[in-house]
């Protein structure tokens, strides 16, 4: 079980990355905020798949906090996301300060138009340039070939590739399936803020994706009815506070014109107390086969 | 006489860098927007005496051009820069279309509000959005170790070196000296534009940074008296319109609080006819010591 070399610093990062990559190894990165869990360690099974080494960088990013959000109390725990990380044939956990990663404060910044307001931007403005403007830093501090993402956050997800091909960035997006808890809900490092009762009715999101996914199995194909359905399932129900419940085309995260068709995804995010929880369904539709898909 | 290697294509430039990185060569590159004088060439210099290998690059930026400026007409001879390069140890030019540069349009971008509405931002704003938003995108494509510009767009290094520092790039910022013609005009594509009574009237700058810096020899240290110096040198001839005249520190861009002490940039920028030009000198003063020097 060898624990990941921990680097605290961005020119240590960088130097460790330029020797790799001399000698011409692939490099896949996980970028987390820790408190790590299996949907995490999926991850970088993902990226050790197509690389020689797989790093993960551990940083609560406060850019992407907005006002009030649950930055202070996010968790974290270092030690134990190294324990999690062990055997798991990670080289390197990157931890670097706030200081470390933004050495001249927070203005300068890199945003991505595309997106950026849709979904979960439009209930937390500021956060997606928060996370370009991060991804950007570690991917300049880390030089990965790869950067593997979890499909949970699948507007992130977009949004990333888009600044990646938009920057001209060399690095390859690469997602991992959403990993579930046995009764359904998507994993999260938010899910230990919820108590037993919020715990139950954090199932409400799962079931209306699911419900929803019934609804296009047996054959509704009309955007608006789809949504109604997932906005229905979702609300009404005492103690779960819904955000949005959304149907749409990932190539626009706008609805399809008519009838759905192609790659869709199924997104929602609601509040469990004061716990914001999102997750997706994302599937493929030719004429009537309907599955699972992987975003891209 | 080689001609260097003529890239215009993101995807192959990456693949050369990354090749040749992964080959243990230290990279370093010169980005210029062509129309190549002997100060692009001094700069190939400056970046071949610390790297294996030199790579130019020439790209016309539309994003850093404001509305009425001279994108369209900015001289474009990319056959006679390839010829300027032959000979100089050049590897790669690489010369992307705007396309290329800009795959998902101008929107998406990197912007360092350090300095950005000083000097020549005031009279062009949103032009240091377009250099930032073109170097990040040049980093990306030509991954360098090592990055060369001219002391001439001083205001233009300062702010680059910022954004590298803040953005986490692994890249060293280099400059290299302003080179001038005979009579003292600092070279610049744009001086083409001048007919021969403007390139005559254009010394104005040059002279104007001259009488300063004998003022600073002579002793004289009050910023304010300095700056006069300059502006009244550089006001009051028929056909030199002034934009600027400053002397300034370089870490912020403002002046010194009572006397100029240490680094001092001395800048100014004034159109003749339709052609705006600029022009610095640097100083580094201890005592009565006054000697000139790079801005870092």
């Amino acid at each position: 079980m060898n624990t990941p070399l921990l680097i605290n610093n961005t020119g240590k990062m960088q130097a460790w990355s330029e020797s790799a990559r001399s000698r011409g190894l692939r490099l896949g990165i996980v970028p987390t905020m820790g408190k790590l869990h299996e949907g995490h360690l999926s991850l970088v099974r993902v990226a050790a798949s197509s690389c020689d080494r797989v790093l993960v960088s551990i940083f609560v990013n406060p850019t992407q906090f907005g006002p009030g959000e649950d930055y202070e109390k996010y968790p974290r725990c270092l030690e134990a996301d190294l324990n999690a990380l062990a055997g798991e044939g990670v080289s390197v956990c990157f931890a670097p300060s706030v200081a470390e990663m933004y050495p001249h404060g927070q203005a300068d910044n890199l945003t991505v138009e595309w997106g950026k307001k849709a979904l979960c931007g439009a209930g937390r403005p500021g956060h997606f340039d928060g996370v370009t403007s991060v991804v950007s830093r570690l991917y300049n501090a880390m030089q990965p070939h790869v950067a593997v993402y979890g499909q949970k956050d699948a507007q992130q997800a977009l949004i990333i590739r888009r600044m990646t091909e938009s920057m001209l960035f060399p690095v390859k997006t690469v997602l991992g399936a959403i990993v579930r808890e046995r009764d359904g809900l998507a994993m999260s490092s938010r899910n230990i803020y919820l108590d037993p009762a919020e715990r139950e009715r954090a199932l409400t999101l799962s079931r209306a994706l699911t419900r929803v996914g019934e609804s296009l199995r047996a054959g509704e194909r009309d955007p608006g009815r789809l949504q109604s359905i997932g906005n229905g399932a979702l609300s009404g129900i005492d103690g779960v506070e819904p955000e949005y419940f959304v149907v749409v085309d990932p190539a626009t995260l706008a609805p399809h014109e008519n009838k759905v068709d192609g790659l869709l995804l199924i997104a929602c995010a609601a509040k469990l107390g004061k716990t914001r929880l999102i997750d997706n369904h994302v599937y493929r539709i030719q004429g009537d086969d309907v599955r699972e898909s992987m975003l891209f």
